[in-house]
C-alpha cells in the first residue's frame, strides 16, 4: 500500500499489525497480492511486510538483467527505510533463494529465516526448465505460458481437484499479464541461473526452518535436504501430498510453521 | 505438582502459566517428566497442563485391568475439577489414541486436536508386538526390556547418535523402574489391545492437526495417513528423518507445531 | 529391417533372434533406435520384436488425427503378418498405454505384460502437459522443444551427470528433427489425450509386471500404483534413483525385468 | 538332501538341475526347507544349491561362538568339494552379510551377488535388537520368541492379510522348535554382532544386484543405499509394500531378479 525508492526504483510494499516484524518474499511469479490468505493470521501479533521485487507485481520493471544480488541491496534498503533492525524472512522459492543471499549478506537483520520448497544451486536441469518458460514467457501467449509452468508446480492431485480454479488462473495469465509481465519474468529467471551457495550455507547460523514437499518436482525433498546438512541446527518439515506450491497447496500447515517458529525467535 | 483424587482414584497433573489450555497427553512409557523441555515453550502464552494417566508417573497404580476409556473419564474429571471448559489436546502414541477416544466422547471439550504417532486401530502387528512387550516386562528385567522396546522406538540414525544418552536412559530403567512399574506397564498395554476407532473418526470435527514421522515403525505414516482421511479437514505434516519418539527426536519442530496450531484454533 | 503394410499404412519394424516373442512399445519420443542396447540381452534366447508406431522412426506419418486405438490394431496386423500368436509385450510411457488397450482388446495374444512409468489415465496436469510439449513441437524449435520435454523426463540427478549426452542429444532435436517429425509428435500426443481405461483394468488377466521409478515427475509411482491395485495380481518392482526414462536412467535393472519375467511366463 | 562334512562338521546341502550354480544363502531364522517355493523356478536352467549354515536346520550345533567368518570357510569347503568354480550367490539378510564376507575373501568365486534385505554394519540399533532376540530366545517359549521378532519382519500390511498363516508358523515355533534351535540361534545372532565390512565393500567387482523393501524396518532402505554407494556399478532395485522378510512377502519379484539377473551375468 505504499510506495518507496530504493536505490533509484520504486519498491511496493503492504505493511500489516505491530510487533516483531515478518516478512514473506515472493516465488517467482508471485506478487505481494498472492499472500492475501496469510495477511489476518500473520498480523495479529506481528508486524508483517509484503513487498514486491523489482519486476514483480507493483515495483518498477526495469530495462537491464541483474542478478539476485539486487533484490538482497533492495531488502536492506526498505528494512533501512522502515527502520527495521530484526526481521523474520521467510522465503518460497525464488524468494528462499533471495532470503538465504541476504542472510549471506546481512546476517544481523535475521531473527529467523524460514525457507520454503527453495534450492541453493540452480542445476542443469532447472536451469533448462528456466529457458523453457523463458521461450513460454517470450510467446505472450498466457495459455501456453500457463500449461508449460503450472503442471509441474502443482501436485497432481491438487490439480485434479482444483481444475477450475486453475482454469480461471490460466485465464487471468492471458488477459492480465502483459507483455511487459513477461518481460519482467524473463529478467527475473535469468537473475536465478546463477545460484550456487551450498558451499556457503555453513555461514548461516541464525534459527531456520526448512520446509519441504513430498511431490514437489521443481525443487525436490533433496534440494532441501542439501540445506538442512549444510545450515547447522537448521529444523525441518514436510507436507505431505503437496506439489512445489506449499503456499496455495497447504496454506494452513504453511501459515502454522510460521506461527510456531516465530513465536519460538 | 498436586494430586486430585478423580473417581476414587489419585492423579498427578501439573500445571503452568495462564492462557488457553494445552494439555499434553504421554505415550505408553511416558510420565509428566517426560516433557520437561516443553514447559517453557508451551507455558509462556498459554496454561499447560500435564497428567499421568492412571498407572503412569506419580498417579495411581491400580489392581485391576481396564480399557483407554478409564483415562477418557479421568480427563474428563480432571477438567471439570480445574474448571476448564475448552483444551487443546495434544497425544503421542498411546495418548494420541485416548485423545481421539476423549474427543470421540467429550467433543465439546476440544479447542483443537493434535495428534502425534498414533493409530486409530491395533492390528494384529502392533497387537503382537504388545505382547512381546509385555512379556519383556514381565521379565523384570531392565535392560531386557529395554533393548525389546526402545530400538523400533527411535530411528536408526538417532540410536547411533544418542547412543550413550540411551546407555543411561537403560541404567534408568534397570535402577529406577519397579515390579510396580512393570506391571502397570502391562496393564496400560493390554488397555489399548482392543483400540478400533477408525469407522469412528468421520464424526470428529474439531480443529486437527495429524503428525507423523518418516521412519515410524511402530505407528507408521500410513497409520497417520488414515487418520487424516477420516477426520475432515484436517491438517498433516511430517518429520523428516525420525522415529516414532518424534517428541524426543524432533523437539524443536514438535513445538513448533503446537505453538502454530494452537496460535490459530 | 522390414516394412509391411497394414491396413494400407507402412509400418517399420524389426526382428531379432528365435525363440518366445518378446515386443518392445515405444515411448511417445522413441522409436525402434531408442532399444539399440536391449537388443542382444532381448533376442539371445527370445524372438525380439521393435516397432514404430503410426507417426514414429521410420513408420509412416499421416495426416489425420488418430487415437491409441490405431495403434492396437496396428500391432494386431503386425502380429498376424508375422504369424505371432503369444507374444511378452513390454510398453514404457506411452507404449505402455497402448499396451494396456491391446491387452484389454486382444488379450489372448498375451503371455504376459510388462508395463514401465504409465498410466491408464491422462488427468487434467499431464494433458496440459501435453499441451505445452505441443505447443513447444509447433515452434519446429529443437532447442526449445527440447528444454519443454526434456527436464522432466530424467531425474535431476541423472540430468546432472549426463549433461553432455544431453546435449548432443538437443543437437540431434535441432538438427535431426524436421517439422514432419514435430507434427507426428503432435498427433501421437492428442491420440493420448483422452486415456481413461482405469475402470476397466480389472478385466486385464495376464501375467503382469509393473515398472515404476522413485522420481518419476510425469507418471509418478502413484499411477502405477493404481495399475497394480486394479491388475489382480500384478507385480511391481521400484527403480531407485530414477525418472520417467527408466530405459534410459536404469537400462540394466530394466533389462532384468524383463528377462527373469518373460522367463515365469 | 546330502551331508557333508566340511572342516570337522556336518553340512546340509541340497542341489536341483544342472547349469551355470545359483546358491541361496538363508537368513538367521531360515533353512533350506525355507526356499521350497523357488526351487522349480531355480533349477529348470541351473544348478541351485541350498545350504544350511552350522547352527542352521540339518546341518551341525555346534558348542562354540564364532563368527559369520565360519559360513565363509564352510561354502568355500562345499564349493570345493562340489568342484564348483564359479557362483551366483543370493543372501538374503545375514545370508546377505555372509555373501559379501565371502565375496571379499574369494571374489574368484563369484559369477554375480544378490544382496536382499541385508546390512554391513550391525549398528547399535540392530545390535540391541539382536539382544533382545537373544532374551527371547533363552526363554525357549516359542510364543514369545515369535512375538518379539516377527512382527518387525514383516510388513504391517502383510501381517493383518496372512494372519492365519503367521499363527500356524507360532504354533510351530512352540511345537518343534528345540532348546537346541534356540541356543544355536543365539550363537549366529551374536555371530553377526561384530559385522562391519562398509568400509571394505569397494573392493567388491563382481557384478552386484541389490534388493530392498520399501517397509524394511530391519534393515531400512537407507542400508541397502549404502551398500550400492559403495558397490561400484552396483544395481539396486525395490520392493514395493514389503518388509525385510521379502522373499516370502514378494517371492514372484525376487525370482524375477535372481532369474533376470543370473541371466545376464
Amino acid at each position: 500500500m505504499a510506495i518507496v525508492n530504493i536505490d533509484g526504483m520504486d519498491i511496493y510494499y503492504e505493511a500489516y499489525g505491530e510487533g516483531e516484524v515478518i516478512i514473506l518474499l515472493n516465488g517467482i511469479m508471485m506478487s505481494t497480492a498472492s499472500w492475501q490468505g496469510y495477511i489476518e493470521g500473520l498480523s495479529k501479533n506481528n508486524k508483517l511486510i509484503l513487498v514486491d521485487f523489482i519486476d514483480q507485481g507493483q515495483s518498477e520493471k526495469v530495462d537491464y538483467q541483474y542478478t539476485q544480488d539486487l533484490h538482497v541491496e533492495t531488502l536492506k534498503g526498505l528494512f533501512d527505510y522502515l527502520e527495521v533492525k530484526k526481521v523474520h524472512m521467510v522465503g518460497i522459492s525464488y524468494g528462499g533463494e533471495v532470503a538465504m543471499k541476504f542472510t549471506l549478506k546481512y546476517q544481523d537483520y535475521l531473527s529467523s529465516l524460514i525457507l520454503a520448497n527453495t534450492t541453493s544451486y540452480t542445476n542443469h536441469n532447472l536451469k533448462d526448465v528456466g529457458k523453457s518458460w523463458i521461450n513460454a514467457a517470450e510467446t505472450y501467449d498466457g495459455s501456453n505460458f500457463f500449461k508449460t509452468t503450472i503442471p509441474v508446480i502443482y501436485s497432481p492431485e491438487f490439480y485434479e481437484e482444483n481444475i477450475e480454479w486453475l482454469r480461471k488462473r490460466e485465464e487471468m495469465f492471458t488477459n492480465i499479464f502483459t507483455k511487459e509481465w513477461y518481460d519482467a519474468f524473463v529478467r527475473l529467471t535469468i537473475s536465478a541461473e546463477d545460484l550456487n551457495i551450498t558451499d556457503e550455507l555453513y555461514k548461516i547460523n541464525v534459527p531456520t526452518l526448512i520446509m519441504g514437499s513430498d511431490e514437489d518436482v521443481v525443487t525436490p525433498l533433496k534440494y532441501q535436504k542439501v540445506i538442512h546438512e549444510k545450515i547447522k541446527d537448521s529444523r525441518f518439515v514436510i507436507f505431505n501430498n503437496s506439489g512445489h506450491a506449499s503456499m496455495y497447496e497447504k496454506p494452513y500447515e504453511f501459515l502454522i510453521q510460521i506461527l510456531g517458529f516465530v513465536s519460538l525467535n
